[in-house]
């Protein structure tokens, strides 16, 4: 129990609410509407601020935040516009099951009605990207909306609830006795649905190597992927992962996992000859985007597709049940050998990258992966047991979210290294972060992978089949004429940064990187 | 009426159809359910295509674009969160009435079921910030709604309409014989309604000096102003603008426009005293924000307010009347002769900034305002009638726009020199704009007020009455640790750039970079 407190206004009810529930973070980026909230925090040091100087930045950092900790952060965002800034990022934790609070500042109650520059349809757009949306009336509301708030990120995997706080609520004295809210209860999980685990034993025992067993969200560390290899051996059916995921616990000791490719073709031939698919904590696959001609179901027709994880329950809970079940234990999973390859030498191109960021990953590094055409694959499978790391993928496919995500998976871990992979297209996105970044003196790397270009939409333009490309499309494909420079935009931000163009040049930058406390930019120019 | 032509798939016939209604700009920032829109754009020159490398920077561009030429530009956006991306600057064209087409591509149609990535509610968040939705459902459908769409940006003042293209709406063939939509119709203008004017008119004669005669949006021309001060001057009346104006045309000869003040004490001091309100193309003045124990609306209570413009009205056509009723015309208008503040020298203040831009100005300048807070006013005020130019400001509160709208108004109007005031918090929400002002060579002056701070909340800290600022606070209301460096950041999206600390060296970088063709940025470090 909390003891209570006197607060002084709604926003003291609100920070004390938050302490109370386990919120302890809140990347924010106010304006004026949250000024008695900023107060507030300032009077409870218990929750950190971090100054965010986009509102994209404050979601995508308390993405990365709650991936790496567990545990929600709390955005601040300055009425309906601000939380648009925010949605992109939003979008991304939600498909990623991230749990996330945001605490939307909105006009008095009594201003709405008067339609100021800033009113907007606040509430349509949390909407969009929001499980639970409430909003305080008035200060004696408030400790009961921010419990209500927290408990619902927590409802499922994890979610998005919006909390609309108006600036009276946060001003006025809350009545005599009003109190923070009390710490939550811990509800009971589900327990795991034993016919469903028996029926997925039986289906990929029966189809062998044309079964599949595709694992997703909470069963990817190190434990579930073993059990998983485990099941996989002694069934002799495949185990893979999804595309992208929202985090994976890998290094020596843990099975690689296949992940399905994004080209389409690639993505189908991986797939072909599947007959039956035990998916955990995952969805069915599907193709990340339409094309002439071709399926959206990556899965073939006639595939048997069998989810074992009712509503409520712990995929990693339905994993260990399968493993019961099948009578084995993480002890059963093939070996992987710590393996590292050698430092490469020459040129830039996708496995000279992918082997100079392997041949020097720290030990529990945390990869966020937004090389979106540069060494997608090839990177992240030449790290496989490279030493205990972290890979974080975006699964809402909005670009834009690596930098912040990063920058929120160092606010979580402090004690480890964060990479940060990142296309230089989609570094532009966010680029604020890099301050941030430099402000809290995070231990981070970014890698641009200077391409001058949208490099995936002119493999995608093909997919498409558009045509030859003359000079406009040409111009909207590509991010020359000026090229960009990254080593001027991160000094600028506050960040050092060097420019690298061949594959001794990355390693040494890396490892310069990794000796030097804070973050550093490498652009890695690519011809 | 445009010739019937072959169209190859549904994207040309949107391409076909946009240059037929008259919208031959897009900002586009594509996806790869975009590349078929893209790969029309380019087989149809006509429309000129403008890469943004983030979607904010495109919808205020459209912004920028639209203010300047009064027609609407196209964005191009990439499904639901690339939509999102460009909302808060979409909100602020809204406020500023300005004619928007967005094209948000989606999914194909028969992709949306399968929740991929990259599916959201994109409906509903373009409901949030447009006066019309329309999607293509298929290939024969896009020349109709491209159509509506166009035409509802021109329905009232200016409108925010978007248009969804699924990608197979875009790649399909249309049946044989579809053709682009036909040349638009140009709808009659209501009549303005004379009993209104003769009550206005006999309003403002009623209460002389505690009459005020207020301008907004299309009335600011300098016809607008000149027939307004007439006005003013035969009733013996105030002639006001609202705080803030989508555009507003200035010089010698055009008489000053008071503005109500942003803060709000100011503001209601402004109003003090006015008993009768006559609005023209402004709506009510109400406070920014609502601030603990002061009123919303900033006219006093018992004050008479009358609108004399019918929806369907021109404002310039109703003070036209007026002005006939009255009969006065232009040349009943005081004077307003040339002036041009001397050159400042000193340390850099909200009022040598003034002058120093003041004094520098070059004749047919658009200058974009978002000085939050250094020399909001005075630079306005200081500028009046040094030579003819146009002055722009952010009409929905959402910071970020300056740049994108700057960017926009160069496209509209190559020949003028374009002046963007921007605070160096607001500079960061959008930066991304000086790269695409690099690219298309665009005369654009960027100055950027560097006090590392958000310095306009640290006032808004003081009117909410928040207390004490401790250091948790401090931090969330300042920009530096680091400061940032605008030289670099600058220079790193290939814009030239060079920083100044004193009045002498704003004049004198001001005047290079108005001699040099394309865009420069100075940074005007302020302690």
């Amino acid at each position: 129990m909390t003891e209570p407190t006197f607060a002084q206004t709604g926003a003291d009810l609100l920070v004390q609410s938050l302490l109370s529930q386990g919120v302890d973070t809140c990347f924010a980026n106010p304006g004026t509407s949250e000024m008695h909230m900023v107060a507030a925090l300032d009077r409870h040091p218990g929750v950190r601020s971090i100054l965010a100087l986009f509102e994209g930045v404050a979601t995508g950092a308390a993405d990365g935040y709650a991936r790496m900790s567990g545990k929600p952060a709390a955005t601040l965002l300055h009425l309906g516009p601000g939380l648009a800034n925010g949605i992109a990022n939003l979008h991304n934790a939600r498909k990623a099951a991230t749990p996330v609070l945001n605490i939307v500042g909105d006009h008095a109650t009594h201003h709405l009605e008067y339609d100021a520059p800033l009113t907007s349809d606040l509430d349509g757009l949390a909407r969009t990207v929001s499980h639970w949306l409430g909003r305080a009336l008035s200060a004696d509301e408030v400790a009961a909306r921010t419990a209500e708030a927290v408990a619902a990120t927590r409802g499922g995997p994890g979610r998005i609830a919006t909390l609309v706080m108006p600036a009276d609520a946060a001003w006025s004295a809350p009545s005599p006795g009003a109190v923070a809210a009390p710490a939550p209860r811990v509800a009971a999980e589900q327990p795991v649905d034993e016919d469903r685990i028996r029926a997925a034993a039986a289906l990929l025992r029966r189809h062998g190597a044309a079964g599949m067993l595709m694992l997703g969200g909470a069963t990817l560390n190190a434990e579930g992927i073993r059990l998983a290899a485990a099941i996989a051996r002694s069934l002799q059916c495949r185990m893979a992962g999804q595309s992208s995921n929202s985090r994976m616990q890998r290094g020596p000791g843990i099975p690689r996992v296949a992940r399905v490719p994004y080209p389409i073709d690639q993505a189908l031939a991986f797939m072909q000859g599947v007959r039956a698919l035990v998916r955990i904590g995952a969805p069915t696959p599907v193709a990340f985007f339409a094309y002439p001609g071709k399926p959206s179901m990556l899965v073939e027709d006639g595939c048997e597709v069998l989810d074992p994880v009712p509503e409520g329950t712990h995929p990693l809970a339905a994993l260990k049940a399968l493993a019961a079940f099948l009578d084995v234990d993480e002890s059963d999973a093939p070996d992987q050998p710590r393996q590292r390859p050698e430092r490469p030498q020459g040129a830039l191109a996708h496995q000279t990258v992918a082997e100079a960021i392997a041949s020097t990953l720290p030990d529990h590094a945390i990869v966020v992966d937004e090389a979106v055409t540069t060494g997608r694959l090839q990177t992240y499978e030449a790290c496989v047991a490279v030493g205990p790391h972290d890979w974080i993928n975006n699964m809402g496919g909005s670009i834009g979210y690596g930098l912040p995500v990063a920058l929120g998976a160092s606010i979580a871990c402090p004690e480890r290294r964060v990479l940060a992979l990142v296309g230089d297209g989609s570094a532009f996105y966010t680029s604020q972060a890099l301050w941030t970044m430099a402000r809290e003196g995070c231990d981070v790397t970014v890698v641009i992978y200077a391409n001058r270009s949208y490099a995936i939409l002119q493999g995608e333009w093909k997919n498409m089949g558009a045509g030859e490309a003359g000079r406009s499309a040409r111009d909207l494909l590509r991010l020359d004429r000026p090229d960009p420079d990254w080593v001027a935009i991160a000094r600028g931000h506050g960040v050092p940064a060097l420019r690298v163009d061949d594959a001794e040049g990355l390693c040494t930058a890396l490892e310069r990187s990794y000796a030097t406390s804070g973050p550093m930019l490498i652009e890695a120019w690519l011809d």
